[in-house]
């Protein structure tokens, strides 16, 4: 098989999970998977849930006596606006400079076809391979994966019998410089809706004691963080811990200064709290963010009202030591403390997620009682990206979340190991994603490696 | 001429100016208002300008020797969004409980077809009416007026050979009780447009070191009021005097309390300056209003982004006493003093327009030069309204802005006199705009009134 025939194919699809309308798509997308994975040498079917379906494949499933790895990617892509930042249509993959342009060319479907390629190729060689594979793809990690959990606990049983998962939904430093992700920040959301007086009003006729809602909400908004840029809202870093040396020094091995950072984002200056620098930031402190907000007249020219209604939509990085539900709770109450009188504000919750850590084997604080299957891909995965990128992978925490990492670990007690492919100027999110493509053929090498490594011992898991 | 049927027809045309999409319709309303002046007994044509035409009607344009009276008033409408509060669609009138409905029918089609029925009423039992009228009917007034001032210096000499300007674009206060507005703010417009990244970023890979534009909009918005709501602009409040006692007076004879206002607007508090209540606070005090705010993903569900770009749309009400491009200039420098490093700002000026005043005949400070004409119009409208309506005139401010009556005022020297037909609840610029029909047909007599009191006097003006 080949990964970037395969990749174009699995990047036509417009599947974007926050848009109900592009549910066909969707259907088409997990189709296609399925056909792809038979193709591959598995069993697969579509299960469906609540939500998009979940596309299984398996490999030797009633072989219970060998090591069982569970692969994990998604098909659903994110929206695609602002739509004419694209230089090419988003669905339509280009490839220039040895780059692959879609959305989705690197979160996930590039990456999540790499393992399924390799498999293949495995079988191929040797139609017997002693392993144990289930693939499991789900369509709504961009909408917080909200039906996966419910796929994972309808399925403990045959999940909790793996010894480890392992996906490629994070990121790697450049195109030599591969990273393994040993941590995540978990994320929760939630949006504010303010209403102040019950329509729109003409702003000269009533304007002066009526409090605006888009006031309202820029104090509210404004209020959650100090001017060191750290969040005001009372214990919200309860339980943030600070980083390992160790975790520091491979950080540094990125070679990435704020300076270059601020240029390649194209900002003046940044705004790191005191003793962490960007890198640190993103990979071991918490943030609210603001992902929208928008109240009253938005369209061309002038239009002179006392809006009715004003809205702001949050997310929260976590990171290890805080509770999502926790958090929410404190956030929320932060904000209905700061509501003036005369607004009415609701507030909705939406994703949840825990944030995740696993310590690589041979590390300070590493886990004696990792199993042998994890184990023995950890140290194949270094010693084929040294072979093949010239240099080790760094060890590192991503500043993004993955909820299910924390899903499999707590309903099946399986640690995960994350495989970076995209890269930090993939545009993951936004205009003009892509992927490198060479990096996506070496990766075929590291999945095959990490499977046949796997193959050669026999389990250790009870 | 019956005002109803007129004022139907006349609300058929969705001549929205700030929509360049409606520019067609914007043409057919003149086109439809030069027909109708003709039919009432003037000249009529349509007088282009850089932006949309103004429509002029002329009644005894030659003779100079006759009392000569300006109609203003506007033919363009507010746009309609949110279209989904709409009961009826906004360009088909539709009549409920003495009411008309249509976009336009309060502000400002209802009332200005009232004069042009008046007139063609009084020419329809004295073709010889001694009187001079010259109707200006503008289609930009709900953005700002941009042309009228060059179509008023344009025909400087003209309309300066008038004693007055009658309009009726402001408010009265209930169905039985008619105001004459003495006193207008006025305003001055702009936007802030911040911009952070230069893409939106991906909120996990990104989220921390970087400045989000949304927390620096809410931030410098945030930061224009204090807790007493008043705005903070350094020397905003310079020249801003206290009302005279009868004005005040005058005011609480609408028997307006704050209760039942926040009430009527579904607020349970209101936020007035120390010693003023609601209805002095509009007419009395300037303000600073978010008439919209909006940055980053403004979709359904969540986006996890940290966005490139925020804006906001502000409109300050002027008093008396302010200059507005010194108050542009003052809120413009605060802005720009309040934006963080990492965010670059540009502050787009838009509307401007002064405050007016004019103090009616009999009263504390009124002016003893007010020409004849003026001084009869006062009193003919004071008296008919009285007899017609059971209540004499209330002489008020009100709280919005119409910038050409400024124009008039510093261009041709000109008072004007300003009778309300649309009511508090007429729902001007919201959904559901909506007009009382007794209203418009007891002003077709007090039009009348004023008309025939002119014509029965010689002219007083050089």
């Amino acid at each position: 098989m080949d990964i970037l025939s395969v990749v174009k194919e699995y990047l036509r699809f417009p599947g974007i999970s926050a848009d109900p309308a592009a549910k066909p798509a969707i259907d088409a997308t997990a189709d296609y998977l399925v056909g792809l994975l038979t193709k591959a040498g598995c069993k697969a079917e579509r299960v469906e849930t609540a939500g998009n379906p979940v596309v299984v494949g398996r490999y030797n499933a009633d072989r219970d006596d060998l090591p069982h790895i569970v692969v994990y990617s998604h098909y659903d892509v994110q929206p695609v606006d602002p739509l004419e930042l694209w230089q090419t249509p988003p669905f339509e993959p280009v490839i220039k400079d040895g780059k692959l342009y879609a959305r989705g060319s690197a979160d996930d479907r590039g990456p999540g076809a790499i393992p399924i390629v390799a498999l293949a190729n495995l079988l191929q060689k040797n139609p017997d391979l002693p392993l144990r594979v289930t693939f499991t793809i789900e369509g709504e990690e961009e909408i917080g994966s909200q039906h996966f959990p419910d796929f994972i606990k309808a399925h403990r049983e045959e999940l909790s019998s793996a010894d480890f998962v392992v996906l490629s939904d994070t990121e790697s430093i450049d195109k030599d410089q591969m990273a393994i992700t040993v941590g995540l920040r978990g994320i929760i959301g939630l949006e504010i809706r303010l209403t102040g007086p019950n329509s729109d009003l003409h702003s000269g006729l009533h304007g002066g004691p009526v409090y605006n809602p888009c006031q309202a909400l820029a104090e509210i908004c404004a209020s959650l963080h100090d001017a060191q840029n750290r969040v005001t809202v009372p214990g919200f870093y309860d339980g943030v811990g600070v980083p390992a040396a160790w975790e520091r020094e491979e950080l540094a091995r990125i070679g990435e200064n704020d300076e270059d950072y601020a240029k390649f984002l194209g900002v003046d200056a940044l705004h790191c709290h005191p003793g962490y620098n960007a890198a640190e930031c993103i990979r071991f402190l918490p943030t609210l963010e603001f992902n929208g907000i928008g109240g009253g007249y938005q369209g061309e020219g002038s239009k002179t009202i006392v809006p009715a209604k004003a809205f702001a939509k949050i997310t929260c990085r976590l990171v290890p030591g805080m509770d999502p539900e926790d958090v929410f709770q404190k956030v929320a109450k932060a904000i209905r403390s700061r509501v003036p009188a005369g607004i009415r504000a609701e507030i909705v919750p939406m994703q949840k997620c825990k944030a995740y850590f696993v310590c690589p084997p041979g590390r300070e604080n590493s886990d004696p009682m990792m199993n042998r299957a994890l184990t023995n891909a950890f140290k194949a995965a270094e010693e084929i990206i040294t072979q093949e990128f010239g240099k080790a992978p760094i060890y590192m925490r991503d500043g993004g979340a993955i909820g299910i990492i924390n899903d499999f670990k707590e309903i099946c007690k399986l640690d995960s190991l994350m495989l970076g492919v995209s890269l930090p100027d993939s545009r993951i999110h936004a205009p003009n994603e892509n992927v490198v493509i060479d990096i996506l053929e070496k990766n075929v090498k590291t999945y095959e490696a990490i499977f046949e490594r796997c193959a050669k011992n026999p389990k250790s898991k009870a």
